[in-house]
């Protein structure tokens, strides 16, 4: 890619056996590529670990040294099982005080809501030394950012607001744009000419994805460039390519893109 | 965990742009830890790579290292950014020629469905040298076994059928059953007590999900353990504990488990 000197690369971690074992299906991981790719982020990896410190430790310390920013999403609640403040503390090599701010942010929604103030719910103000907070909107219990690493909610709503809240203080990358191209013909047919442009446009990221219709096979294929101008070119190009793969088989073109 | 001897494990790395990108929306991790827990296998990590090859090998490598068995999905299309097959044969350090018996599966299906043999699907028939085949029910193009790694398409009902078709293959371990209880407290008000018979039953896992319902915040505890009878007892013991929170907090239980 042109552009790999500027880019704004993200990891992601889940963490929670809730996921690796089927009983939770994550959205978590969907919802943040959807925000990194709004921002011009490349988000480049996701890791989906579980409760256990160990694995925290290593995929924390891992991603944190190879991308620009890294999102996790789970582990931050009140029970012995949420041990997502911890693992960070370790990976930092920082203390877990409980947190003056977070404390406050905690104690005025549990006044409100006449919730008891006790041990397990205060674990939820204990925040790494040096960290800032996350505002988490919907039910006060804030993430927190240290380094390069945000750590936000499991509960996907929490997790939104966090992204909500922290999206102001990301730099964007160059933003990427995308065009999708359908073909009422599988990628089989397409597969050689469109190797070919992606040799012609390596700036343009060209990807193939099958779609099994009801009645026959269908291709989508996805163009992506933050260069406006090769990417309509190189788009040209494909529309072309999959004009002459429908009329050779024959076939109407699908409907509009 | 006492059987910790006898775990039977596994790492599943989830291979394209498309997903990192949010343009697709995985539910391939979901399928893969419900197959796993069913043949009570236990699903430990995840990993969602691009269409890269050193992020592919890199992968494929500390994961296959690492755990008993190796899932992938993605990747094994006729396009130029398929590359899988490429990876695992570097990743293994062997060739990559064309299977006959792969081939002779897509030749097979292609005189049925009229399809033009072209270079781009035979990319479809290159299985690493020693690898076997996992049968694709759905599109005919197989996915491969090479060592502890079973290599599976990404479009969902294909993977689900290669999961199907290699399932006798697996090894499984020991079968983790669980239980599901229902709070309706906040899990910060079960925290404490949670943790305590977390204590004293280390054999049997000890989850906590927050639920925000409509009217109140609810709680689902769920416990997992191979050992029945223990699970049985620390179940009952758990329960007893809700309905004491329950009865402090003079509200009704919430509706069946």
């Amino acid at each position: 890619m042109t552009q790999s000197d500027s880019r704004i690369t993200a990891g992601m971690i889940v963490i929670g056996d809730e996921i690796l074992s089927g009983r939770t299906k994550d959205v978590n991981i969907g919802a943040v590529a959807d925000f990194c790719t709004d921002l011009g982020i490349d988000l480049a990896e996701v890791r989906v670990v579980s409760d256990e410190m160990d694995s925290i430790v290593e995929a924390v310390n891992a991603l944190r040294a190879r991308y620009t920013y890294v999102f996790t999403s789970g582990g931050i609640g009140p029970t012995h099982d949420d041990i997502t403040a911890d693992a960070i503390a370790q990976a930092f090599g920082v203390a877990l005080p409980i947190n003056a701010q977070a404390r406050a942010m905690l104690e005025a929604r549990w006044k409100e809501t006449g919730t008891e103030v006790n041990e397990a719910r205060l674990r939820m103000a204990r925040i790494p030394e040096g960290a800032d907070l996350i505002v988490n909107s919907v039910s006060a219990a804030p993430g927190f950012r240290i380094g390069n690493v945000h750590v936000m909610a499991g509960v996907p709503v929490i997790m939104r607001s966090m992204l909500e809240a922290l999206a102001p203080t990301l730099e964007g990358g160059k933003k990427v744009s995308s065009v999708a191209i359908r073909a009422a013909v599988g990628e089989g047919t397409l597969g050689g000419p469109l190797g070919v442009l992606q040799t012609e446009y390596p700036d343009v990221k060209m990807g193939s994805y099958p779609q099994m219709g009801k009645d026959r096979v269908m291709t989508e294929l996805v163009l992506r460039s933050s260069d406006e101008a090769r990417l309509a070119e190189a788009a040209d190009k494909v529309r072309a390519m999959v004009a002459a793969a429908h009329e050779k088989a024959g076939i109407a073109p699908p409907d509009a893109e």
